[in-house]
């Protein structure tokens, strides 16, 4: 767990996070942050990612991509445009009837962008949205998109398997859902005990706090691995692929009704 | 690493987050969720958290901690209430101009609260606040108040810091600020490579998402280990208390400007 950090990280780190205020420091952050930009340049194009947002999902699972962006954002002079997505413009609550969120965009009027990150909800709210129409055909008509990139969080995945994106291809969820996942879905193959799962045009994380790693993951891909560490540190946070997820023992994981249970 | 759970509290978590909608398996579930419920009356009443939320605020800040409570007050039938409160009523943006957030209460409109939860932002934004009056009077009498408690988290330390309450105790805050906030506070005892502090009255977190482990920590306190327990596994987070801090090498730690060097 001992972290080492070069003077130069630490430098550009601080001045990005627009800590540092001292003047005379200033020119030498400006100079190292333009050299780092310079290092990247022609590497990365700006990447835009659009959040969906719904009534009742859950605030960690996009606030933890959200704040890996926004620093990115910071870190490269611009390179990451972030905003957010939803049905309509009315207020939406998170769960639990807790922040109050107002979308930049709805998906009628979203600009082009190159991910989208797809949140998860308890399970009632995810079984509720899957029989939407306009947002399955939402997800559905971004998925199929030539250029773009699609990332579940949590039980976000249910929404993007349920467009069929994901079938032969491997994926995760939250640990608490896996085995109904994998029964939902049998032409998906279920990977345990990882925080996501790159199949290139599909990133699929793990529960909650895995959203973190996976924007990590995605800023180290078109950044380099010194932005991704500079965030990592800002957060103080550990970036991690693999977790031995908990056991959910056997009668106890997440079941759904079925017809014949449904008495 | 590894996770040892009993089918008794993956039981209740799964139900807890809603996860679960087999019928049989719910009268099953609510029967174990009130007797952990019972298991815990008369320790705890009611706790109303306010989370103070101000232009720029770190958005993982305040996140982390309510996506505690938030999963804390469904586990316990309630026993956690949360709310925003901002200084008025115009829409706040996140640091980096990006999630669009309205708070519930103004400062003179708030209900009678547990605990303020006080997110940081970057220094600037964090130096320009310090010498807003309406903030800093609203911090102090809070803090003056008997029963009340103040979390900060991250650089929010600064604006508590900043109205005496630290005085005399222990504190910590970002790393990366540490060494200025010594200076600036040469009354408080700054604890390093440690996720939070606990004074009590005073609760202060150091970077970011540290501020999941001191809601994980508040919640143990008031509901018990168990519901903690289960709160981080639904997080798929791991609470820790401790943390080997990053070292920010001399000259290129956060300085601010002084009047001898601001020529």
């Amino acid at each position: 767990m001992k972290h080492i950090i070069i003077a130069f990280c630490s430098s550009i780190f601080a001045f990005s996070l627009g800590i540092l205020d001292c003047s005379a420091q200033e020119i030498n952050h400006n100079k190292m942050m333009d050299s780092i930009t310079e290092s990247t340049k022609g590497e990365i194009e700006t990447q835009k990612i659009a959040i969906l947002i719904y009534q009742n999902v859950v605030l960690q699972d996009f606030a933890g991509p959200i704040e890996v962006f926004s620093k990115a954002r910071k870190l490269t002079k611009g390179k990451y445009e972030i905003f957010t997505v939803a049905l309509d413009t009315s207020i939406i609550r998170t769960e639990n009837n807790i922040i109050k969120l107002k979308a930049d965009y709805t998906i009628n009027n979203m600009p082009e962008a190159n991910y989208l990150i797809i949140p998860g909800a308890s399970m009632p709210v995810i079984n509720t949205l899957i029989e939407n129409n306009t947002f399955t055909n939402f997800i559905t008509d971004w998925s199929n998109k030539e250029k773009t990139k699609t990332v579940s969080i949590c039980t976000g995945s249910y929404l993007l398997a349920n467009t069929n994106a994901l079938n032969n291809k491997k994926a995760t969820t939250h640990y608490f859902v896996a085995d109904d996942f994998s029964k939902q879905y049998s032409q998906i193959e279920l990977i345990k005990n990882v925080r996501f799962v790159d199949e290139k045009k599909f990133i699929t994380s793990s529960g909650i706090t895995s959203g973190i790693d996976t924007a990590l993951y995605i800023v180290g891909n078109h950044s380099g691995e010194k932005i991704k560490q500079m965030i990592s540190r800002a957060l103080q946070y550990e970036f991690h692929e693999k977790e031995d997820w908990p056991i959910a023992p056997n009668g106890m994981k997440y079941r759904r009704k079925t017809k014949s249970t449904d008495r």
